[in-house]
C-alpha cells in the first residue's frame, strides 16, 4: 500500500469553497416539492411518480451545475465531474439521465478510482424534507463549488441519489446501494411486492427500468464515499457540537414475536384462569425496554409494531405480534443483549402458560467506517475551527453497505430535537451549508489536493 | 301484593317433563347450519341473510311444535302457547311469521303476564353454535314438551328468539331486548353503522322489516323471563355441579384509552430520550392485570384491543390506544376499581411524560336476578335431586334488559373448558337438556301450576 487516504497535510488546507446557506435551503426546499402532501409531509418510494420526477428535478440540477449525468440500471442517479480530458475518460457524456454505466476510467488516468458522495432521494411515509435529500443537495453544491473554484478534478468525482434506502414502499432497505455493490440476487426484484402487489419489477419497469439489467449498476471502479446526513437524534444538538463524524453505525437485529395464548370471554373468565397473549406481550415489551436500559447507550431497543387477535374488547386476546428492533455498535453485544432478550421473553412465556416464537426478519451487523476517512474529516473540520466530535450512528444508513465496496465515512450535522422520520425533522439551515461545506473540503483533499489509495 | 312469584310448594311437584337429550341436541346442529363457514366457525349477524334463513327455520318449528308465530317490529321471534280459548285472547294466529304484534291478554284472563323463555339468535363472529341458540332450543323444547303433557297452560307461555344481543354487526348490543323494553331512542336505526357502511335501518328493511315501527315492538304484558344459557365460564365444570342459578348479571365499563408520546427514530433516540407511548401503554395493561387480581374474584379486567401508531419496526411508537373492560356484580365495588385503574393509568402517564386520556365507551350497572326466580329454580333442581349452585353471570345476557321490565332469572349449564364465543364452545348434550328439563319444570310452576303476580 502507499500512503493512507488523505493523510497529506495537504488535505487540511481547506476546498477555499463555502457552500450558500440560502443556495442549499433553496435547493432542498425545491426538491422537498416532489411528493410533499397537503399537509406538508413527504412521501416518495421508489419508482412512484414523485420519485421520478425528484429524480428528473436533480438531474437536471446536476447538469446544470456541470456534471454528467447518467442513471444506473437500478435508478440511482449520478452526476459526474471528470477530470481534465487528457487524464479523464474519452467518452461524451450526454446532460440527460440515461440508463448506460458509467465509462470504466481509462487505463492511463493517474489516481484510479471515482470518489462519490451523495445519499438517498426516497422518503419514509409521513416523512420530512431532510433525510436522504440533505447528503444529495449537500453533494451537489459541494462538487459545483468546487468545480467553479478549481476545474476539473485529478480523479472523478460524482454525487449519486441512491434510489432507494428506507424500504418504505417494498421491505427492500438499501436497494440502490445493494445494486452498486452487486449484492441484488437474481430473482429478488420480481419476489418483492409492494403493498398494493405490485413486483419492485414492474415498478422498475412503470420508472422505465428493467430488472434484468440490475447487475449492470454494480460499481467496482470507487475510491471512497462519503455521506452527509441529518443526525436522527439528539446528541449533536444536546452536546452542542455542530459537527458529527460518524466511527462505526450500528448493527441491528429486528425480530418479529408471536405470543399464543387462548382466547377467552372476557366477562366469563376468571383472572387466574387465564392465559392472556397480550398481557404476556405487554411484559415482555417492558422487559426489552429494561435491558436495553440495563446494558446503556448505545444499546436501544424498541417495540414499534404490536397487534392482538382476535382484538375485541370483551375478548381475552388469544395472539399477540409484536416486532422487536435491538441495536448496539459493538457486535458481541449486541448478540449478547438480543440473546438476553430472547430468554426474557421464553421465561415470561412460560411463567404465563404461553407459547412464544421469535422469528428473525433482518441482521445487520456493525459497521466501522473507514479511519483514514474520519480522521480527514476530523482535520477539515478543526482547520476551518469548526468542533467536531465522534459518534456512532444509531440508523442505518447507504454508507454501510458500500462500506462492503470501499472507504466509506458520514458526516452529521444536528437535529432539531432530535427528530427525524416526521414531517417536523428540521436542522438549522446554518448547520446544513456548515456540513455541505465540511464535505466539499473533504473532496477536495480527496479529488484535487493529493492521490489517493484504497486502505 | 299477592304470594311472591312461584312461592307455592306446588311449584316443586315438576313439570313430568323430559326434555330429550338427543332431540335437543338434533335442534342445536340443525339451528347452527345457518350462517356456518366451511371451518364449522358461525356467524349469524343480524338481519343478515343467514339470520333470516335461521329465524324461517325456528318459526317453522316453533309452528310444528303448536306455538302460535309472530314476529315483532324489531324482529325478535316468539311462539306462543296460549290459555284455553276461554280463558285468553279470542284472536285466531296465524302459523306464519308476521310482523303484527301480539294481542293484548283478554281481561278477562285470570292469571296475568306472560311468561316469557328464550335467549338470542344471533352470534359473534367465527363464533359456535350454542351462545344465545342454547336458550332458545331449550325453551322451544320446554314449552313444545309442557303443551304435550298438559295441554294449553293457565297463563299465555312465549318461547323467543331474540334478534340481537351480540353486537357483533353494529355496535349496538341488546338490540333485541331493548325494543321489547321500549329502550331504543328515535333515530337510533338510522343513526348505527355496520363496517360495510349499512344503516341499521336499511338492515331492517332487507330484512323485511320498517325501523319506524320499532316501538310497537315494546312489551308491557310480561309477568317474567327466563333464560337459559351456556356458562361461558370454567366455574360450572371445575366445581362440577351441572347447573347454575345466576343471582346477578356482572357490571362493566368500557374505556377507550389513548397514550400520546413522542413518534422517534427506533436507532437514534437514546433509551432516556424517548417518551414511548407503546412501552407506557404495556406498564397500563399489566397494572390493569394486577388491580383485577388485587380486587378478587368476581373482579375481572381485560384489554382486548390494543394498536400502536404509526405501526413501524423502527419507529418508537408516538400514540397507543386500547380499550379497558372492567367487571364486577358490585356496583360500588366496580366503580372503585375503574377509578383506581384510571388513577393508576394516569400515575404511569405522568412517570413517562406521557399524556392519557380515557374515554367511557359503556358502562351498565350489575343487575340481580330475581329473588323469587332464584328459588324456584333450586326448589325445580332440589326436586329433581340436581345439584344446582348459585352464580354471577359474567357475561352481559338480554335477561339484564328484560330484568328491568317484569322479574328474570337465568339458568346456566357447564362450558367445556370454559370456552365460548369460538367454534370449539361445547357443553354436554346431556347437561343441556338436563337444563332445558329444568327450565320445563320451572315454566310449569310459572305457567300451569300457580298464579304468578308480580314481584
Amino acid at each position: 500500500m502507499e500512503r493512507p487516504i488523505a493523510g497529506d497535510d495537504s488535505a487540511t488546507t481547506g476546498s477555499r469553497v463555502d457552500v450558500d446557506t440560502h443556495e442549499l435551503a433553496a435547493l432542498l426546499e425545491a426538491l422537498s416539492r416532489y411528493g410533499r402532501d397537503a399537509d406538508g409531509a413527504l412521501y416518495r418510494p421508489v419508482y412512484s411518480p414523485a420519485w421520478c420526477e425528484a429524480q428528473r428535478f436533480l438531474a437536471q440540477r446536476m447538469a446544470a451545475a456541470g456534471l454528467a449525468v447518467h442513471t444506473d440500471a437500478a435508478g440511482n442517479l449520478f452526476g459526474r465531474l471528470d477530470p481534465a480530458p487528457i487524464l479523464s475518460t474519452p467518452t461524451a457524456r450526454s446532460p440527460l439521465p440515461s440508463s448506460r454505466p458509467p465509462p470504466t476510467p481509462h487505463p492511463q488516468s493517474a489516481p484510479s478510482g471515482v470518489v462519490l458522495a451523495g445519499s438517498h432521494l426516497d422518503t419514509v411515509k409521513h416523512g420530512g424534507p431532510l433525510d436522504g435529500a440533505y447528503g444529495v443537495c449537500a453533494a451537489l453544491l459541494a462538487v459545483a463549488g468546487l468545480r467553479r473554484a478549481h476545474g476539473p478534478p485529478r480523479r472523478p468525482l460524482e454525487v449519486v441519489a441512491i434510489c432507494e434506502e428506507e424500504g418504505s414502499r417494498f421491505h427492500a432497505n438499501f436497494w440502490g446501494s445493494r445494486a452498486i455493490t452487486g449484492a441484488i440476487q437474481p430473482g429478488e426484484a420480481e419476489s418483492l411486492h409492494d403493498a398494493d402487489g405490485t413486483t419492485m419489477a414492474d415498478a422498475m419497469r412503470a420508472a422505465g427500468l428493467d430488472a434484468a439489467r440490475l447487475p449492470e449498476a454494480e460499481r467496482s471502479d470507487l475510491a471512497c464515499f462519503l455521506e452527509a446526513h441529518v443526525e436522527q437524534g439528539p446528541i449533536l444538538e444536546e452536546s452542542g457540537v455542530p459537527l458529527g463524524v460518524v466511527e462505526a453505525i450500528t448493527g441491528l437485529q429486528h425480530l418479529l414475536v408471536t405470543v399464543e395464548g387462548r382466547q377467552d370471554h372476557a366477562g366469563t373468565t376468571p383472572m387466574d384462569r387465564r392465559h392472556d397473549a397480550l398481557v404476556g406481550a405487554a411484559e415482555m415489551v417492558l422487559a426489552i425496554e429494561a435491558a436495553a436500559h440495563q446494558q446503556g447507550a448505545p444499546a436501544v431497543a424498541t417495540v414499534g409494531r404490536l397487534e392482538c387477535f382476535p382484538g375485541a374488547t370483551n375478548i381475552v386476546p388469544g395472539r399477540a405480534r409484536f416486532t422487536i428492533d435491538v441495536r448496539h455498535t459493538n457486535g458481541a453485544t449486541l448478540a449478547r443483549l438480543a440473546a438476553q432478550i430472547r430468554e426474557s421473553c421464553a421465561a415470561t412465556a412460560a411463567r404465563r402458560g404461553l407459547a412464544v416464537h421469535l422469528q428473525p426478519l433482518a441482521a445487520q451487523p456493525p459497521v466501522r467506517m473507514d479511519a483514514g476517512l474520519v480522521a480527514l474529516l476530523e482535520r477539515c473540520a478543526r482547520a476551518r475551527g469548526w468542533p467536531s466530535r465522534r459518534m456512532a450512528s444509531g440508523a442505518g444508513h447507504d454508507a454501510q453497505l458500500l462500506a462492503r465496496r470501499c472507504p466509506a465515512v458520514m458526516l452529521f450535522v444536528p437535529s432539531r430535537g432530535g427528530r427525524s422520520h416526521t414531517p417536523e425533522e428540521y436542522s438549522d439551515p446554518q448547520h446544513l451549508a456548515r456540513g455541505a461545506t465540511l464535505l466539499a473540503d473533504a473532496l477536495f483533499a480527496l479529488a484535487y489536493a493529493l492521490p489517493l489509495v484504497h486502505s
